[in-house]
């Protein structure tokens, strides 16, 4: 018998029962008193995740339209500086691109962003800086609040992909002056994908350009938001799930819910540590190992198929490989959302099992079971 | 005891319990071959709907998004002819004026497009004509093929908005002559809201634009559609749901899908009719009425509420009202997607007793009973 399947990987996450009974309702209409409750709960459960008091849009579309929709809609700027140490911050260069003159700052992926840099940048008259929170290519957290500083000395619109920290580790968006920040609902969150919410402060709008695509322009959804409504046809289960992932959030406490992504994240680098695996990202001293994915790097003479191909046949378990050119040298796991301390065991004893087997590890599984007491 | 709902609108449409069903499963990896299965199956099933053997691309989004990414995709022209005959029509305007210029040809909500018009904007420059297929504004079908034959006439890019004709009323995308069509999962298809397809002909690549929006790129999902993959996360569920909405079609056949569709439209009109309504739409000798919502002016002395909140109210039935200045001035019943004789003459006939009570019709019920035979 085939195992039945366990998503360990940095989004889609494993949804609980109770997400999946929640999308599975008769239509009711988009533009009913019952959808616009369902909508109005959803905004303002989510606006503590942000950590912020402004207006919140919510898109029928993956984290990617998100980000799209907050470089777009904020673009009256000469140029914006895209800081890329992974591929999501590639991506924001990438999009960026399409508005507006981009100063494109590379780093390895896998490297710390080097704020200076960044200081650099802003000095030479880039308007507006695009990052990455919480990179997963890499499992690299980059200094949100350190970069956000420093573009308020140049008056800077700061705009944040949160979209695996939201929910899954400490925003704090007003304090820390980021302006736009963007989350997806198969994240940190817990929900399916198919939603991407966009944090707005009042400071935003002064970089408004009105030439945004028709179907990312975020005043339209501001707009319709404050009557509880979405200016297109929304996905209406992925509301109605949505809504259920936030209330189990609100049940749990946001910070116990931040307390147990970091626990499970401590408890994956520990069996790490004590299996002789190395993680991959190159710290610095602004910035921090992901609380939601960790990336290691794949032992030498093991192939992806015969970790992750294996894990998925034998065990039913999904992880991650690296993307782009880290395909095959690190693999990633997943430990965001729902997910509890009986799903993360399995996946690192199963993994370590299939290592151990290839004599690539040492038995590590005790560490991890020590670290999650 | 408050009655469950049951959705007659222009979609989002009531679901089948078998649709409802696929989507409340645990989530699945969307790079996996299980996925992969799901997105291929999606592709091959839909095209017959458009009638092309082009590409199809499925973007996580609402029809709108799919509108602007055929507008946006395929701008490289000097001037687009947009035809505005209801709100869908000035959607394609406004969405258009983001791109290129744009000749909008309006018409009053309600009529029909005057073809010798079209002509005449075409010769005029336009290098493109985008337009409405099946209007639900007003319930009005204008007429494809025609308005293909005059573009093609001037060598010009023929865009369509399918979203509540494919999978409910004929559409010959290649016979036709149309390049690029979009639909909505909300609609004839008989799936929830949250997907939109967008079928494009190789010619539709003379007038691609690489300055298009990233999320809304063709190219990039027609590229990864090769691979069965998506450019960005996809709405895992939507897709389940999408799959299993397209087996249904395939089971009931889709000559036989369009004759259902006919003739629930056929039924609403003979009892509107009969009963002494009076349809919205101004036909001409090229429109013809939608066989998929049906448009009627609401009658003298009953307002909205009157109607549409006793009907919701006391028969948990919802029906749709006018849009912008049509508000109040009509009514609109959807009779799309997995709708069935049972739930037609359900709604008809409550709104027969509703617009009785008022002395605002005569009795027609059976007209419609008669037409459903």
């Amino acid at each position: 018998m085939k195992p039945d399947g366990l998503l360990m990987i940095p989004g889609p996450v494993k949804l609980h029962e109770r997400i999946i009974n929640a999308m599975a309702k008769q239509m009711i209409g988009h533009r009913s008193k019952d959808f616009e409750e369902v909508f109005e709960y959803c905004i303002n459960a989510i606006k503590p995740l942000f950590g912020t008091h402004g207006d919140v849009a919510i898109i029928s579309g993956s984290g990617t339209a998100g980000m799209e929709a907050a470089i777009a809609s904020f673009s009256k700027v000469r140029r914006i500086t895209c800081i890329d140490n992974g591929k999501f911050g590639e991506r924001f260069a990438k999009i960026a691109r399409r508005y507006t003159e981009v100063d494109h700052l590379r780093f390895e992926w896998g490297e710390s962003v080097d704020l200076e840099r960044v200081e650099q940048s802003l000095a030479n008259g880039s308007e507006a800086v695009a990052f990455v929170h919480n990179e997963t290519s890499t499992g690299i957290l980059n200094p949100a609040e350190e970069i956000s500083r420093i573009a308020k000395k140049y008056d800077a619109l700061v705009i944040m992909d949160g979209i695996t920290s939201v929910g899954g580790d400490e925003v704090r968006m007003d304090d820390w002056g980021v302006d736009v920040a963007v989350v997806g609902s198969q994240k940190c969150l817990g929900a399916p994908p198919g939603l991407a919410a966009v944090a707005v402060n009042d400071r935003a709008w002064d970089f408004y350009n009105e030439n945004v695509p028709f179907y990312l322009d975020l005043k339209a959804y501001v707009k319709k938001a404050k009557d509880n409504q979405t200016p297109y046809t929304p996905a209406v289960p992925l509301f109605l799930a949505l809504a259920e992932a936030l209330r189990i959030i609100e049940e749990e406490g946001l910070e116990n819910r931040i307390a147990r992504h970091r626990k499970l994240a401590n408890a994956t680098r520990k069996w790490a540590e004590e299996a002789g695996l190395e993680l991959f990202p190159k710290l610095n001293e602004h910035s921090r190992y992901s609380n939601t994915v960790t990336a290691i790097r794949m032992p030498e003479g093991v192939s992806d198929k015969e970790l992750r191909g294996t894990l998925r046949e034998e065990y039913g378990i999904t992880i991650s490989g690296g993307q782009e050119h880290l395909k095959g040298k690190i693999f990633r796991i997943g430990h965001m959302g729902n997910v509890n301390k009986r799903d993360l065991l399995a996946t690192l004893a199963a993994v370590e099992e299939i290592l151990l087997r290839k004599g690539a590890v040492k038995p590590a599984i005790h560490a991890a079971m020590e670290a999650l007491r």
